[in-house]
């Protein structure tokens, strides 16, 4: 009953098996050897387009140098303000894009809204004395379990552009988000007006492997030399590239994100089911929020589940939670179980 | 008979079934699992001391981070001028150290010599007008493949000392130093004075993962924030941690130092025996840096073999290159093959 | 009728008497000058403290720098929303703290309130993944024209130390808050907490200089480093001394604040005796807000009355603007009439 | 007898009134005023040509904002090894790049050679491993007291743009530089190839000003960001303009130089003569090198005389100290007397 986050399990077979395969021989270093170009050809026809395609070891090193391409030192990027961008990843935003500025927006009904990004862009640009709105990045799933449809990202995006800025999706979690639209990786990136994506490998059976995406490949002019600077070109690069391969080829990467969002969907019907508990927003993907008793909560900790309280947000549409109530953050994994998912019910439903 | 460079090759073996190994189960991320921890006391245990250790992506962060902790963004950097951290790691350690100035100094012989070191930081300090000496940083194998042994750099640290800088060893080759030098890890470390070690798998069997261990362990009082920052604070950490684990266990690492050392060993004496070329400086671990007739490399090359023209220095004691000469850079590494290294010796010999 | 801003004039004849004095012979540069050691000597006299004082040629710079001392590159800084700081001052705050994030909290009524600043830094600190908060810094008088009190300093500035934060003021006008509140200069700083004060002179009669005055001097152990690396250890300190000197010496920055205020306070009781115009907030030192019919703003712009139409913010408090209505800043200086206001208010109140 | 540096006296008579003159009335803040309008075009009257001029408080940070807008943050500036932006400005320049690397290249004779420069510039790029050559910097007069004439000036301008690389002077002493060479500032800038020069007043009879003019305007694109991002956007902006116009007309500036520069020479003539002493090489503009007796020199100090100890530098073409000689800086400035340097050289010449 491990619920506490899908980046606590190892790396799919699949993945591993292509690390394998990848190890024999001589290759080029940083990035010049066939599994890499093999990744990128893969993420270029799993979107549908051409893109220029950048390996790097974790989320925040991805999303920060994305920014870093984005906007310029003296330039101010809008994100939802409890994105993980702005909360778990240190100031690596600001170390990388050269110290921009970062601005939380809040969500209504746990999604930003167009109108809220709208609003925030609006005043005067006041130069130069104020810090130019350069860029705005996305996080898909967000950080309350939500998925932002074709459609939303699409209103989001062009507002952002009507404005001057770029945009960049931090895809953490994009393979849920795609599992759960049942769409085209493409519907919600470029054809929605996406210029950058962070493609995330690590937290859905990847073993440490990111990839920057660059739908507006113009932007990518200098990103090699970014990445150098921010000691991401691996001289193995080639283990970059294989993981990459083993997570795309067969559509593995959304075979996984389908289970974990599978269990995360018994789950939230579990709890929606169960008395005294509810869900805090609709569960889109593989993240349930879930309203609990904290007695309940305390005696399943007791039985070894692993899952977080939350620290309870209050924009619009967030809940209020009851005497008594916490609120808690449950992730599942491409390898969750049923079983596991049945006796957490099982156990919280008890009185 | 791929001479280009050991990073070129894969993951040893007994590297990749650690890997294999830690994928079980749920475990902590971000570095609080088990093999995170095992690898830290391993390393401790090499290095027969406590330590602080900390795990990241690649040698270029690896080194950067360390410095960073050592300078303020006003502080001065002090390394060989050859060496990898001034010529083929961007502008990192300005990056991660905020901006501090680095600074490169000739050697002689191939190394640094003490009173280079000694008369560059001797000049009046000036504050706050002149970057202010902060922290040296060695090399070790050094680019022109020469080790320094632990008197050597015990005098290199006490310079450094005696002019408050801290000192720090860029070890990406650090195995091949002590297979070499058959001394103890400590010899030519913390027991000659060094603060700070970026401690190298990638290059020597690992397949993507470095440890930046804090030998005076005040200096690690904020690392875990700058590891963050830096985006190396890898969700599954487990996977640094098995590398270190089943690079280090059983002695693993250094027999696959020696084995690389004594290829280049093997390469070396047929060179220096061959007619017409020639060694530009001792070999002493597993870089062979050889001069040879051009058409004689044009011949290897078309054979297939790789290695790399390399640019002369002009320090002294550095190789003048007669006409129709040039100056080749050779590595060997884990699984060079004496018969390869026998073959490019009997092809240069031919004429 | 000149209502622009306090920056627009030029500086009080004190001031620039006390340069033409400083002028004469030669004199230690980099600010080991006499007049340097005087105006420090003065400030510390004013503020009844030992104090580390150092002087630099703007506000923006002043505030970074001070903020640079006070939080890690990957700290937090909180401010009121609205400051001058988060808007004004591009992302030099991001560039001299070398990267640390910016933090804006709504006020209530005008003023950033305590248990405001409480919730925000009552949240898990998550280390080492979310930037930790360092530094609290609060507009004096600020943003609104408010002017917070000594009660209320204290109030914040024990919130922020509760939680480990230092205290930083941004005076660019502090002189007409003292002015205003009538308290001795300490009662408003490190009699309240405050750790570090920009008191800046440009604003109020000054003709270039601010001063960064440590009250916790301990924090100051390397900002002359600092303010060097920012270019502004001026060779002919002397000029930024002689400045402070004139300006400090018989009570002149506060005859000078005075003045701005009194003008203020006629403007404001004018406006707020207008038909159809009225105060946004109360006036407590030399800005006024008011809120006035657009045709009257523009009747009063043709004969040539400047002043600014400024955003209406929507904080709890802030007023909501009717149809037709603008919010106006108009700011006073040391050189603004009576008469000029009386024409102003005149002129507003013709139908 | 006060030869210590031309920044320890204070501003010329001219300069003052300027500003005086400027501190009448309301102004747009912020540089949008008269006074820097005219400013500017004085400077691009003085250069015979279109130019984009700003305005900053020092040369620390004329010269580091100056070269931010020349290299990328993994780019690569190249300057003499003893410039003063090398030496004596901490790491300002790191700050303001975001990060370039800076590399010093030791001059022959005193001054940097073209073919040095080339020779720095011709090895492999290893993109985007090693820094990015993108700027180079010469100091006009040096920091050995010499002038780089027309053609050596467009040698080395043409070095540097045959390798890719942008040419930034800092012209701290610039107008000592043209009233040396009697040629136009046109001839030694724009015409030989310069981009942008930073044109300082402060050490020249100014208060507190220096200029960067970008003879290349495109290169000024977003200058006004990084100014103002840097602390430079100086509300009243005025007193810059208003110390470069009463500088510039009336050809002050260069007769404030040829009156430094007659007096220098005055002192090289009279330290050439003395017995025992002599020049470390020739006296160009308003610095003298000289070697002297270390009790001369210990005799002229007790006098009163002010003037620096140097560190002897050891490039090629610099003197060799015979014992118990020193080697000694004299600066001379717009204020130094000629009977000054007649007591000087007649207490000198003292056995």
């Amino acid at each position: 009953m491990n619920f506490g986050s899908d980046n606590m399990v190892g790396a799919s077979p699949p993945v591993l098996e292509a690390i394998l395969e990848a190890n024999h021989g001589a290759l080029a270093s940083y990035g010049g050897d066939p599994w890499c170009a093999e990744a990128a050809s893969r993420i270029a026809e799993a979107f549908e387009c051409e893109a220029e395609v950048f390996f790097v070891a974790s989320g925040t090193v991805a999303n920060s140098l994305a920014l870093s391409a984005l906007v310029p030192p003296w330039g101010a990027v809008y994100a939802q303000a409890d994105s993980h961008i702005l909360n778990e990843e240190s100031t690596a935003p600001e170390l990388f894009t050269g110290g921009a500025r970062m601005i939380g927006l809040p969500p209504r009904h746990g999604k930003l809204q167009p109108d809220t990004l709208h609003q925030a862009l609006s005043r005067p640009l006041h130069a130069p004395h104020r810090p130019v709105p350069g860029a705005f990045t996305l996080t898909q799933c967000n950080e309350r379990g939500r998925v932002f449809d074709a459609a939303e990202v699409a209103a989001l995006a062009a507002v952002a552009h009507r404005h001057g800025l770029k945009v960049h999706i931090d895809g953490a979690r994009f393979a849920n988000a795609v599992a759960s639209l049942g769409c085209a990786p493409a519907d919600i990136t470029w054809r929605a007006g996406v210029d950058v994506l962070t493609l995330g490998a690590s937290k859905n059976g990847g073993l440490m492997a990111e990839a920057v995406v660059f739908f507006d490949r113009e932007l990518a002019h200098d990103f090699a030399w970014r990445v150098k600077r921010a000691g991401q070109t691996a001289a193995k690069g080639r283990f970059f590239g294989a993981q990459f391969v083993g997570w795309l080829r067969h559509g593995h990467w959304l075979d996984l994100a389908r289970h974990a969002n599978a269990m995360a969907g018994r789950l939230a019907q579990g709890i929606a089911a169960a008395p005294n508990a509810g869900l805090a927003w609709p569960c889109d993907a593989n993240e349930v929020f879930a309203c609990l008793p904290r007695e309940r909560a305390e005696a399943l900790w007791a039985t070894g589940a692993v899952f977080y309280e939350w620290v309870p947000p209050t924009a619009e549409g967030d809940p209020e939670l009851g005497d008594g109530m916490i609120l808690a953050r449950l992730v599942t994994s491409f390898l969750t179980e049923a079983a596991e998912v049945d006796r957490f019910i099982h156990l919280l439903s008890q009185e």
